[in-house]
C-alpha cells in the first residue's frame, strides 16, 4: 500500500500494557501511517506516558514518530487523577523496569500537535484516543475549526447499556476526565466511540498468549513478557482467563470499521453524583414532551457489535509478523 | 380460587389511563385479592389519584376496597412535582369528564395503611407501585421493620440499559421522585423491578383494542372511552400504532413472574445532573478496586424478559370477561 494510501492516524495514549499492543499493532499494519503518539494519563501520569510510548517507538525501532506530551491535569483542574497502575504495573509496563528511552518528546504539546496536524491534513487525521479525552477536549477548546478539521475521532470510552469497570455506571477513559468527555462527545466531529459493550467481547486467551510467545516475532515476544500481569489482574476482577483486548480493538476500528456496526445518537457525560462518569446515548426513538440535555446536540457513532474472532485474529496476524 | 389462597395486593398507584387498566385487570384475577388502593401523584396530583381510584372503584362495582390517598409532596419536598396530564388528560382518564365518585378515602394516609396491613400479614403482602415510588419510601421510614414484613414490592420503575421516556435518561416513575426511589431500591425488602426495558414490549395494537371494543365486557368498554387520548400519545411520541401497557404488565408480573425472567443485583438511582431519575443496575461481575456506591447494598430482582404475547392474551382475556 504506497504511504499515500494510508490513513493518518495520531494515537492519544497510556502507556499501558494494551496500549503497548495497540501500538504495535498500528505499526504492523500497512492501512494505517502513524504520524505521532500524544501521552496522557489513564494507566499511569503522563510523564510516564511519554517514557513508555518513547520507549514502545524504540522498541519497535520507530523513531522517526514524534512523540508530544499532553496536559498532567483533568480539564478543570480540579479533580484528583486516577491512574490504574494495580492493572498495569507501578511502571505501565506490567513492573518490567525498562531502561528509559533515549528520545525526547517535541516541543509542542499533544493538544497543539493535534490541531496542527488537523488543520494540515483537513479531513484526513484520524485521532484514536485511548486514555482520558483531555488532550482532545483541549483540542476542541484551542480551535474552533478543530472538529471540523480533524477527519475522524476514534475514542476507547463509556460503557454503554453495560456496568462500567472503575465503578458500575463508569469506564475508566471516562471516569479519567468525565467533563472533558463531554465536550468531545458534544463537538461536532465525526466520532466512533468504543466502548466496553465491544471491548469485553474481545478476549485474548491463554491460549492466545501462548501462540503469541511460540511466535518469533520481536513484539510479540516483548508483549508475552509485559502481559503477565495483566493477565493476573483480569482473573483477580473478572474471573476470566484471559484479557480484554480494549485499545488493539480501538485500533482496528480505526481502519477496520466494517468488523464492527454501530447505532447513532447524542452522547452525554453525567459528570456528578455516583454515576459520575456515565455515557448515556439517546437513540432518538422518542420524541418527549420538554427539551432535554441531549436535545439539538450532533450524533455520534457507539459501536454496539462487532467480529471478535475477525479483530482477535487481525491482532494476533500483525503482532505475529517477525 | 379460596380466597385465602389468593395474593394479597395493594396497588399503590397514579390513575392514569393504564392504571386503570391495570387496577381493571386485578380485580378480574381470581389469583390476587386487592385489599387496597393507596394513591400517588405522577400521571396526575394526587387528589386526582384519590379521585379517579374511588371512581374506578365505583366502576367495577368494588367499593369494598378501602382507598387510602397517599402524600402529595415528593419525600425531600424540595423539588417540584412532574405531572404527565399530556399523556392521561387534564382529569386523568383520558378527558372524559367522568362524574365525581361518591365514595371517600378512609382516614389512614397511604404509608400508614402500607405498614399497617405488612404489619398484619407478614410476608403475606405484595405492595405494586405504579407511580412514583414516594408512599414505599415513607412506609420504609415510617416502620423499621417494613421491609421484612412486606411480603414483596413489584414496581413498575426505571429503564435498564434503555431510554428513559421523561428523557434519554430516566424513567417517569423514578424521575418523580429519584431520592425515594433509591430508598426504596436499597431497602432490603424482596423487589421486582419492571423497568421499560420490558413494558416496551408490551403493546396493545389498535387491532387489540377493536378487539377490547367487540367485547360485552362493562370495563372493557370503559376503557375503550379513555384508551384514545393515550394511542394518540404514542402515536405522536413513538410513532406506533398501540399503547405500551406499563401498570398492567407490572400487575401480571405480581402474581405471575413465571412469565418474566430476572437478573439480579444492586439498583442505584442517580439524583443529581443531567440522568437525574436514571437507575442503575450492578451485575455483580466485576469486582471493582475501590468500594462503590453499589457496595453491600441488597440486591433486587430487574425483569429482563417477558412473554408478551402470553401477558398481552392474560390482560385482553380478564379484560374481555363480561
Amino acid at each position: 500500500m504506497a504511504t499515500g494510501d494510508r490513513k493518518k492516524i495520531i494515537i492519544d495514549t497510556d502507556p499501558g500494557i494494551d496500549d503497548a499492543m495497540a501500538i504495535f499493532v498500528a505499526l504492523k499494519s500497512p492501512e494505517v501511517d502513524v504520524i505521532g503518539l500524544t501521552t496522557i494519563y489513564g494507566n499511569v501520569y503522563t510523564t510516564l506516558a511519554t517514557r513508555n510510548a518513547l520507549h514502545l517507538l524504540e522498541v519497535a525501532g520507530r523513531t522517526d514518530i514524534p512523540v508530544a506530551e499532553g496536559t498532567h491535569k483533568t480539564i478543570l483542574n480540579g479533580t484528583k487523577l486516577r491512574v490504574a497502575d494495580f492493572v498495569h504495573g507501578k511502571d505501565g509496563l506490567g513492573n518490567q523496569n525498562f531502561p528509559p528511552p533515549n528520545g525526547k518528546p517535541i516541543e509542542q504539546s499533544a493538544p497543539e500537535f493535534i490541531v496542527e496536524q488537523a488543520k494540515l491534513h483537513p479531513g484526513e487525521i484520524t485521532v484514536v484516543a485511548l486514555g482520558a479525552m483531555t488532550n482532545i477536549a483541549l483540542a476542541v477548546q484551542l480551535d474552533p475549526e478543530f472538529s471540523k478539521n480533524v477527519g475522524q475521532i476514534v475514542l476507547l470510552g463509556g460503557s454503554f447499556a453495560v456496568n462500567g469497570n472503575v465503578n458500575p455506571a463508569s469506564e475508566a477513559n471516562i471516569f479519567g476526565d468525565p467533563e472533558a468527555a463531554d465536550i468531545v462527545f458534544t463537538c461536532g466531529a465525526d466520532i466512533i466511540a468504543v466502548g466496553l459493550n465491544v471491548t469485553h467481547q474481545v478476549v485474548m486467551t491463554a491460549d492466545d498468549m501462548d501462540e503469541l510467545a511460540s511466535s518469533n516475532g520481536k513484539l510479540a515476544q516483548y508483549l508475552c513478557k509485559i502481559l503477565g500481569l495483566y493477565y493476573s489482574y483480569h482473573l483477580d476482577a473478572y474471573e476470566i482467563k484471559g484479557v480484554y483486548l480494549h485499545d488493539p480493538t480501538t485500533i482496528i476500528a480505526a481502519f477496520l470499521p466494517s468488523l464492527f456496526t454501530y447505532t447513532e445518537g447524542v452522547v452525554r457525560v453525567q459528570t456528578d453524583g455516583i454515576t459520575r462518569g456515565l455515557t448515556l446515548l439517546y437513540n432518538n426513538q422518542k420524541r418527549f414532551e420538554e427539551e432535554t440535555e441531549w436535545s439539538d446536540k450532533p450524533s455520534v457513532k457507539v459501536a454496539v457489535t462487532v467480529d471478535a474472532p475477525a479483530v482477535l485474529k487481525l491482532i494476533m496476524d500483525r503482532l505475529m509478523e517477525s
